[in-house]
This record gives C-alpha cells, structure tokens and sequence, in this order.
C-alpha cells in the first residue's frame, strides 16, 4: 500500500515540489478538521487519518488543532513515524512526547537563516541608527527628530555579542563582517568551524561586558526561558542595545523593560516576543525602540525555501528511513541544548 | 599676521580637533550674526569678518544666512580663498561663484560613504522586505498584516543597479556583496579600480532592464536634476524599487508617484526629498514605501569624521596651500560630473 502523508498547514509556494517529491512513492491528505477535537477523531481507528506515515506541519496550523502537545502528540494514530516541522525553532511540538511515542522529529534549520539575519541586521542599522523613531517622525510631518545624532552611532567599528552561534547567528556575523563589527560569541561550546573573526568567550559575562549590542540566537527551550534576565543584562554595558530574532520567551520582559526604563538599554530591537500575537503595551511607550511582528522568515522565497526543505525530511524519510534535519535531541539521544 | 577662519556652523563633535587644528596656525572665529544681512554687513570693511581666509560650513548655517548663492559668495571678504563645506553634496554652495571669486571649495567626500551607504542597506532590506509597514501595524496593534509574504523577497540572489558609482555607491556594495546580490551599475565611464563583482553597464537602460532594485548615488547638478525620469522609470522591471539616499530632486517625484499608482514600481525607499524638510503629502499614501528625514550621516561618529574632515582641508590649505578634497569642479578645470 502506498504510504499516506498528511499536509497539516497549506502550501503556500511549494505545490509542484509536493507532485515532484512524492508523486509516485505517497498520497497526500490535506488536513481540514475545523477543531482539535474533530482532528483527534479522525487520528482515531476508522478515522480519515487513522493510516498515516508522515506529517507535514507548520505553526499556522495552530490555529485550528493547536500545538503540537503530549494530548495531540499522543492522539496520533500509531502508523505516524516522522514529523516535519517547517521553521526553525521547533517549540511548539513536544519533543519529548515524540520521543516517547517513537516518532521523529524534524525542523528546517538551514532555510531559516538567512531570511532571519537579514531580520537581526536591519533591527541592527534601526536601533543603532534610530530609524524607527525618524521614520515616525517623518510620518507625523515633524521631519527629523532633534538631538538624535547624539543618541546614535555608525555600525562601523561596534562590537556586537551573539548568544547562540548556530546557522543564523553564523549568518548574521557574515552579515556584519563587511563593516567590519568586532563579532564575540558565547556558545555552550566553541563553535569549531566558526570563521576566525568570530571571537569565543566561554565567560558569558565577560562577553556581554565588551558588547554594544547583543544579538540572541539560540532557541525556546526550557533551560533558555528567561535566560537573558537581569543578571545578563546588568552584565551589557550602560547604554547597550539588545536584538531579538530567536523566541521572545529567552528574554525576561520585564527585566528588559525595567532596563529600559532607568536607560541602562539605549534601546532594543524586537521580531519576537513572550505571547504572539501579544504585544505588551509597555513596550510601545519607549520611542527608541523596533518592534516588528515576527518577520524572520516572512517573505516568498524563503518560505519556498522552507516549505520544500520540511516536505524533503519527510521525502527522504519514506524513501530512506531518515530525513537530514532530524532535530538535536534524537540525534543525542538525550536534551541537549545544540546553539547555546 | 595669524590668519583668521570662519566657523559657520556650531562645531558639535571635534571641539579638541579645532585646536589641535589650528592652536598654533590660525585664530577661530565663530559666525554669531542672526541674518544674512548683518552677515554681509560683518564682511564688508570695518567687520569683524573682513579680514578672513577660510570658512568652515555645513547645511544647517542655512538657518541663519541662507545657503552660499552667488550673493553671499559674493559678498565675502576678498581675503577669503578656501570654503571648507561639510558634507558630500556640495549643492547649496554655488561652486561657479565660487571659481568665479578665486575661492577653492572643498568637500567631506569618504566621511560620507559608510554612514550613507548604511542607510541604503536600511532602505533596501525595509522595502524588499515591507518592514515599515509591518512596524506600523503592530504598533497599532493589529500585528502581522496579511499577505506580506506574497510581496517580499530576500536580499539574497536578488539584482541591485547602482547608479554612480562613486564613494557611497562602492561600499554599498561592499555591504550587500555578502549576502550575495547581483551588483551592476552605471557611471558616465567604468570605473577603473571598481571590484570585479560590480558589473559595469555604458546603456543605462540595459542596466535598468535586469534591476530589481535601483540605488541612485549621484551628486545633485544641473544634468541629473530629474535624471531618474519617466523613461528611466518605465526602463526597470515591473514591481521593481527604487532607493534614493543621494538627493531628492534627482527623482522626478511626479513621474515616480505614477508609477507607485500604477505599480509599475513596487515601492521606493527615500532618504531625501526635493524640498526638505517638506515632504510631498501624496507619498504618505502609500503604505509599503519607507520615509527617512535626511538620515543618510545623522550619527556622531560620522558627523565628527565628516567635521574633522572638513577642518583638515582648511588646516591643509592653510599649510600647504591645498587640500586634499577639493571639489571635482577645480580639479577638472570645468563643470564636469564626478560619480556619474
């Protein structure tokens, strides 16, 4: 029999590479329960999706059946063996209970980066630059604020700290080199195959005390919930500026927000944040900061990108037995933290 | 006698520069008249400024005593022999007057390059991208705006023509060459020490056939005023952009907003407009563009290189007899453009 796939989101751009890559070797299901309940019925036996292999899915698919807890993870019907998450941080699938249930788990980490720091540059240019604040200006016919050259500050010559040293924080160094910036890291391990111009600290203190910016690129897990709290950030020195492309959730909101507000951070550049799509309205009261709604990867041609770098996991799974992004903790039979 | 200088404009960042400058070679005086006409008075015998040899400026002593025409040009005191202007675009000082009088011009040209070209890297990734417009919406609380992804694109892979490639031109693509774009450009000739990934075009339309993006960095003269017209316009791809950080009136804006009616031009990214600090209120109807207020230097670190660039040129003067920036006017003994 062939093997049957289920497609839990819609394909935005990749419609010819899912007849490409599983024309003759799967069928596909389109998911269209309205509800979690109606869903979990249908994983049942007898159920329209009682027989399948694979999963495609991706966090827009929320909104109908939820994410991808122990309940819904554990509803699946036995048949299911891999997952295919499209992005790059896998959170909202328990991977634990996959584990659990033997089922794999993969995630897009290759596609992601570029899109997203291009995002962490331009959060980059418009904090150090204050374009946010100059662009609203402008918008209200108040042309150009005063006094902002005083408060900003060429890239050029800067030191920027990235936190995580995995593909997008890779990325984003490349990005900054040309300028140059003075790029540290902290990992949990020197990253071996780190370009020379990227500094280790194993001190993560140390770094922080030399950055003018931090960039945060390590992903949503338990141990990094709140990781950048007070104490990190007491560590940046005065008037440091803090960009966020990662999980909102790695950020103490209201340690970052206290820091705000007695100017210990000149500003912060934000895509992410703790409840999306909730924007905690204190944010909005400080004028010298860029907020955006989660934009990393918003855009055509990294959404093609990811979608068929998703379907090729499960692809390569039906046809092999393994897909290639199986995610860090199948890999290291245990929890592991892979950028931090 | 010590010779005399001019500063008309407050000196904000290179206050020790000033002396280490001129402690020894030369007596500062520093303009204090509220109009141009208790300006040209202070010039004539007898006032205080008549006995000067050079003049420091920059844009903002328009408030006071307008911008250096042909009557304030000729109104100074024949004692002057060097204007040292902060700033790249030199056009609010009338260089033929200048010629005219025997008095030498200079500019600030490098100081520029990697704060501007910085704000064009900005432009770029906000438009491709439609980052203003989502900042916008999440600051109104409405989040993501839907269907942003079918308009946006990455930087990567896409095609940029830049046109003059002159100082700020050259390290805009040193910024974006890691990502990498495809660089083309046009100049009047080829430039000589230009890097091999920059692609030379003589027919400015063939350039403009193969751009996704055009980056427009020419000084403002008589022949590129409206430059970027009609024709050139209607020459680039459908739902191409266009990004201006050199001067707003190289764009004829009438021709431009038709063409963001239309379509033809998918958005644009302005740093500089024809009368600034006014802003063509039609251009606020379009919400996907970005609209910066003359941003392209506005940093201390930029602004005080570009000031003790603009001092050096007077020191060397005063030294040597010349300095090192004058303007391309003198150096080629007629009106001639430089980066074009």
């Amino acid at each position: 029999m062939t093997p049957r796939i289920l497609i839990c989101e819609q394909i935005i751009w990749a419609h010819d590479d899912v007849k490409n890559l599983f024309g003759d070797i799967a069928d596909i299901i389109y998911m269209d329960s309205p509800t979690r309940s109606e869903f979990l019925k249908e994983c049942s036996p007898g159920g329209k999706y009682f027989d399948i292999v694979g999963i495609y899915r991706e966090n827009g698919s929320s909104d109908k059946i939820g994410v991808f807890d122990r309940e819904l993870i554990n509803g699946l019907p036995p048949s299911v063996k891999w997952i295919a998450h499209n992005g790059a941080g896998y959170d909202p699938v328990d991977v634990h209970a996959c584990i659990a249930r033997g089922i794999y788990l993969s995630n897009t980490p290759g596609a992601v980066d570029d899109a997203t720091a291009t995002t962490a540059l331009y959060l980059l240019i418009s904090t150090l630059r204050q374009y946010s604040i100059a662009e609203r200006s402008l918008r209200a016919l108040r042309w150009k604020p005063s006094g902002l050259s005083t408060k900003t500050h060429d890239l050029t010559g800067r030191t920027v700290a990235i936190l995580g040293l995995g593909g997008i924080g890779l990325r984003f160094a490349e990005l900054i080199q040309p300028f140059p910036m003075r790029v540290i890291y902290h990992s949990r391990r020197k990253v071996i195959d780190a370009p020379a111009y990227c500094e280790y600290f194993e001190n993560v203190e140390e770094m922080l005390a030399q950055a003018d910016v931090l960039s945060i690129h390590v992903p949503l897990r338990a141990e990094t919930v709140g990781l950048v709290g007070e104490k990190m950030i007491r560590a940046l020195k005065p008037g440091a500026i803090i960009i966020n492309t990662a999980r909102g959730r790695v950020i103490d909101e209201d340690a970052m927000i206290k820091a705000l507000e007695d100017g210990h951070l000149s500003s912060v550049g934000l895509d992410v944040f703790p409840n999306e799509p909730e924007v905690n309205p204190r944010l909005l009261e400080f004028p010298q900061i860029t907020l955006l709604p989660h934009m990393g990867t918003e855009n055509q041609d990294s959404q093609r990108k990811m979608e068929v770098r998703a379907l090729i996991n499960l692809r390569d799974y039906l046809v092999d037995g393994m897909g290639r992004d199986l995610v860090i903790e199948f890999k290291n039979g245990q929890k592991r933290d892979a950028s931090l």
